[in-house]
């Protein structure tokens, strides 16, 4: 029970697209991950999830169409739809899901 | 399933202390809300809250500690911790709670 301070935490992570855990609330995690580039088409079947920008900017793209997010910005990819995070060129992104969730998408 | 923009949200928010739900994640609701002051005392039996300051200053005062939040930073109130949310002077806070949380806590 401290307060996190976001800023601490993306210092903190060395490696990008490994997500650290830095909150724990009812049925879900929060995480902090550094993006950069393009990751991989996947979809989680029971889960949304939520992005939030806290840097850079951040393509989700979609099969019908894509969100540009930028600082301040969130967007929740519904469960079971496929999306393909790109950071552009980097983003620090936030995210909430729910425990269940694997990191790519059961 | 639109992006959100928080400054935009929250210039949409004319009233203190009256939480607008900006988005639905599973079992929670996304929320923002512009806390001036001091509110009440109060604890939520079954829910954690995640309190995000994305502008301004928030004191969350516990019977053991009070916290103080900056934009950035965020803190989880676990279940049954009594806490009074007081904004210096004012804040703009994002909540991440479950939709069966009420305002004053249950």
């Amino acid at each position: 029970m401290k307060k996190i301070n976001l800023t601490d935490e993306f210092n903190s992570i060395q490696s990008y697209w490994e997500p650290k855990i830095v909150g724990e609330l009812n049925e879900d995690y929060v995480k902090c991950a550094k993006l950069k580039g393009e990751f991989v088409w996947h979809s989680h079947k029971n889960e949304d999830e939520l992005f939030l920008v806290v840097k850079g900017k951040l393509l989700i793209k979609m099969r019908d169409k894509d969100v540009l997010l930028k600082r301040g910005e969130f967007f929740i990819v519904p469960k079971g739809v496929e999306h393909c995070p790109v950071g552009q060129p980097e983003a620090h992104v936030l995210f909430v899901e729910l425990k269940s969730t694997t990191k790519m998408g059961e």
